[in-house]
């Protein structure tokens, strides 16, 4: 027999009844029932029960041993009493009769208990992350972590993609977030920096003649913690393809998204490929933001026409001072209280905005002093206009252009979530495309990139040379599901005299495009495809399937809100000699500690 | 028609003649057959041969460009004349005759040539290593590299492993190698650093309650190069399992290493599983060394016994004395002359050793001072019991055991090479068990750790209690495959009670142990699975399987052997700013470098 198990916590069934087997695992509860102890054994694949009675003489072990503690139990399978199987476990129609128990390690009494989901504080939790990751829900969100993971690897391969590994010790970067650093020792004074992104190593990829790239790829940026972004590392499926246009990226990232959601999605719906691809101009009027949560059915429309010379004069002025106004519909508000409208209205402005005008409906009876000064005529007008039924409500989002599309699209959120309307069960993606290459800097008082200063403008360099900048748009695509932005992506510049061009038009000379961005636009000189691709956050997408907000649910071992390992102690002081070695000296904060040698040397494998 | 293709240029066959078809790729070779131009077109799936006749509009356009120049040919498929056919390329029976060509991108004069496989010195192949990567063999490597972790993978999921991944900001700690570091922002004074190997972590995970974990692990050591250690990072297969024996770490892991051998091995044999189990002093005995090379069919004996009295007085001396005497046969080797003999006593004095002696047969008859002082009956006696031939010589390795097990070690390994008895077309595995737990430190005059000091002594803390330390054994082992050792694993010690034993044997307190090892030696008071593991290395798998000593041709972007990435210009200066927010400073070196700003924002995806 094996030392330690013939089966494991989750294996044992009916048909297992009347043999002699071996489990080994943690004691998950224990119920002592006058003289028959039962034991709830769990190991990684599940828990079975285990009977000790009196006369076993594994009962005062199994009595001995607090939770927690590992054990190897050798019993008899039996089947449960019909009344006492449990239909809420695989191993629930059977029960092993312990002849001997074996204490593998015994634990001490717990910081934390593991059975039950009990909420416990997050620095209890990070720092025995080992007891932690035994509940349930973590134990399950980390599993689809890696389910997740791999399904998304098995449908990239086959979409003809490879993997490749870029390097983590890599150089600093002018790009948009902190670095972390190595200081390196063969090099005084030099240090490595960790990639934020494997952007310029997947294009170089492309220039090195390879095809349809990707990447499990760790991110590092030295950023402060968000909810859905971890401080320190976090990953993406980086992949870049040669020779293709949008379409092409689209049309070779879809299935995996697709595919991987339906997957894991079980009761959830998952909208069909293609996923809609909506203009960034038209999603910031539709639904006031370039992530629109489609799962909510309100679309905003533009409204300032109706309000041209209105009896309402105050978005009458508005419009004529070239302002807008977005109507947002509250469908189905017939039976809400002239507070749910005014509650909106005192939420708009504790956010900092002017306010939310709104027209209430009750079976086609008009309410609200906006349709009051706006006149019965044209507001009925308006409703009709709006496609809009006899018992719905319209709120009014007023101001110029980018405010008005901004305080809409909240507005319609929050309606939508007071009203209901949110359908938690079903997954909705779209692409966001034709970005703005450009947009004025009202600080700098000039032109600078929108977004990538490395996407292709549409329209290339004859664009660029002759339409006005703010009018061309960029080859470049957000992927979003449920309001979540899942990724950037472009359709790369890889013609070193767009690039120049496209840099001179913000305001920068070839001497400051070679200068810092000399590896990229040298690689282009000596035969570059075009190329594109997009890296969807890896983090993301399993908060999204494990519908958990919080991105520290599901990592293994993450780090806390202050960047802070609590259970290994990282970051933490290191001696002297490696200081000296890597030939820096910290500047504030405590001195090094002594540096007391290592008590052994261990060999990692 | 597509932008820029309707086909690679690895896909047209026989079957497309007469089709219509848009091709796009590097300029790969040039011919010019007065009038006519062959093109060899080449992306990552192959090449095709395009052909501009003087009729084509492509011809002055594909004359210009220069190779590695990207174009998009339209263009028409024939078959190629019965005599022009090209059986060693896919595409070998058509070629494209181009009606139109488009430069994507032109290249401007290379500072190496693509085409062809010419030497060239190894810095300018890094610094331009997006040409370099263009190469076929270079290529085909990294491809190699991809198809064999991804196999790997596959074939660990199908084993019941799943993947986790590990941080790679984690805390230093007092293992073997030098850590990378990384200053905190956060956390003024300390530092992260890059993890040597998943240790702690894989088994914390075990602690945590998973099972049978792995992954693809980058691991991170400050060391200096080796021919076979990049410096800065690389890849290791690293797993663990719990509630396991040895066999059954064996059981689980060499199906993956066969088959993934088996995979790739082309005409190459792979050894069977289960592969030999060589305890470690037999290793040492019969090879000479813990990693055999087991297609080398030669096998050393010890041969001091027949030296006792011997009439060759240094043996005799040597074996008196405590000394051993090692036969290392040369088989077969009736027509080496003296002077093959001689070179190899030559070579082993110029390893700083004394000398290798020998025996020489010809058709039975001896020659060499050996055999003349040793007697010829004595020595029949001894090519008897080593159950040689008549035409096989025999070398000897004398002195304190493990000096001459080395030398007889490499002695094996360089008759082997020298008579071609080692089979290039073969992989061979070993496993190498029961490494000694403790060695006798000569320097430090006290019993130390042979490896490492958390595998589970054999016969647990019974063995520790009341045996001689050098005699016991540990639950430690490596894989090695053609002499290489692919990883170290070990059955882990999971019980601190005999966790501090061990390190009191090796003259280290119970508060040593809990300072220095803090983390694992707690999380093993709260119940911890036996458990074990291993971590194979995948730059030296896929080394031996793409048949390269040099590791830097089956990475991507290496770094070179001063610890710098040549392309990317890592590690560099940074800012003065970047500094101050880490809160060091240099202390020698080159001053921080004017920090002039970034050019522009690059968001990375």
């Amino acid at each position: 027999m094996h030392a330690y198990r013939t089966h494991t916590c989750g294996a044992l069934r009916a048909s297992d009844v009347g043999e002699t087997v071996r489990l080994s695992g943690w004691v998950h509860r224990k119920r002592d029932h006058g003289g028959v102890l039962f034991v709830d054994l769990r190991d990684n694949y599940g828990i079975t029960q285990v009977v000790a009675d009196v006369d076993s003489p594994a009962l005062p072990i199994l009595e001995s041993v607090r939770v927690e503690s590992v054990v190897t139990i050798d019993g008899l399978v039996k089947a449960r009493a019909a009344d006492t199987t449990n239909p809420n476990l695989p191993t629930g129609e059977i029960e092993v009769f312990a002849k001997t128990a074996t204490v593998q390690s015994a634990a001490q009494e717990l910081p934390m208990p593991v059975a039950g989901e009990a909420d416990y504080p997050e620095d209890i939790r990070l720092r025995y992350r080992f007891l932690d990751l035994r509940r349930e829900r973590l134990h399950a969100n980390i599993v689809l972590r890696s389910h997740v993971i791999s399904s998304i690897r098995r449908r990239m391969i086959d979409q003809g993609f490879t993997e490749f590994q870029t390097p983590i010790l890599t150089a600093s970067s002018p790009e948009g977030a902190r670095d972390y650093l190595v200081p390196s020792r063969v090099h005084p004074g030099k240090f490595y920096a960790l990639p934020q992104a494997p952007q310029m190593f997947k294009q170089l990829i492309m220039v090195a003649g390879f095809d349809r790239y990707f990447q499990i790829a760790p991110c590092f940026r030295d950023e402060d913690a968000r909810a859905d972004r971890s401080p320190g590392e976090f990953y993406q499926l980086d992949f870049e393809m040669s020779f293709v246009t949008q379409d092409d990226v689209f049309a070779a990232i879809e299935p995996v998204l697709h595919g991987v959601f339906e997957e894991f999605a079980g009761d959830r719906q998952v909208s069909p490929a293609p996923f809609p691809r909506i203009p960034y101009r038209e999603a910031m009027l539709k639904y006031g933001s370039d992530k629109p949560d489609l799962r909510n059915p309100i679309v905003i429309t533009d409204v300032s026409e109706h309000f041209k010379g209105s009896g309402f004069g105050l978005f009458a002025r508005l419009v004529e001072g070239g302002s807008v106004v977005r109507a947002i519909p509250a469908p189905n508000t017939a039976d809400k209280s002239r507070k749910f409208f005014d509650d909106m209205n005192d939420w708009a402005r504790a956010e900092g905005h002017a306010g939310l005008g709104y027209i209430t409906q009750k079976g086609g009876e008009l309410g609200g002093p906006i349709a009051k000064n706006h006149g019965e005529e044209a507001t009925r007008k308006l409703i009709e206009a709006l496609g809009l039924g006899p018992d719905d409500g319209i709120f009014f989002a007023a101001g110029k252009e980018g405010q008005a599309a901004k305080l809409a699209g909240a507005a319609r959120t929050r309606v939508g979530e007071q009203l209901g309307l949110i359908d938690k069960n079903r997954f909705e993606f779209c692409w966001i495309v034709d970005f703005p290459m450009y947009e004025y800097d009202e600080e700098a008082k000039k032109i600078d990139f929108s977004h990538n200063p490395f996407s292709m403008p549409q329209g290339e360099l004859e664009a660029l040379e002759t339409r006005d900048p703010l009018d061309i748009l960029a080859y470049q695509y957000d992927i979003v599901c449920n309001g979540v932005e899942l990724s950037s992506g472009a359709i790369r510049n890889h013609r070193p005299e767009i690039m120049y061009k496209a840099f001179e038009i913000a305001g920068y000379s070839k001497q400051d495009v070679d200068t810092n961005f000399a590896g990229m636009i040298n690689a282009f000189k000596y035969g570059a495809p075009p190329h594109g691709g997009s890296a969807p956050g890896i983090d993301r997408i399993v908060m999204l399937l494990a519908d958990e907000p919080n991105i520290r649910e599901v990592i293994l071992f993450p780090m806390n809100q202050r960047a802070e390992d609590l259970m290994m102690g990282a970051p933490s002081q290191v001696t002297p000699k490696q200081l000296r070695e890597l030939h820096i000296r910290t500047v504030d904060g405590p001195g090094p500690k002594d540096g007391k040698a290592a008590a052994a040397v261990v060999a990692p494998e």
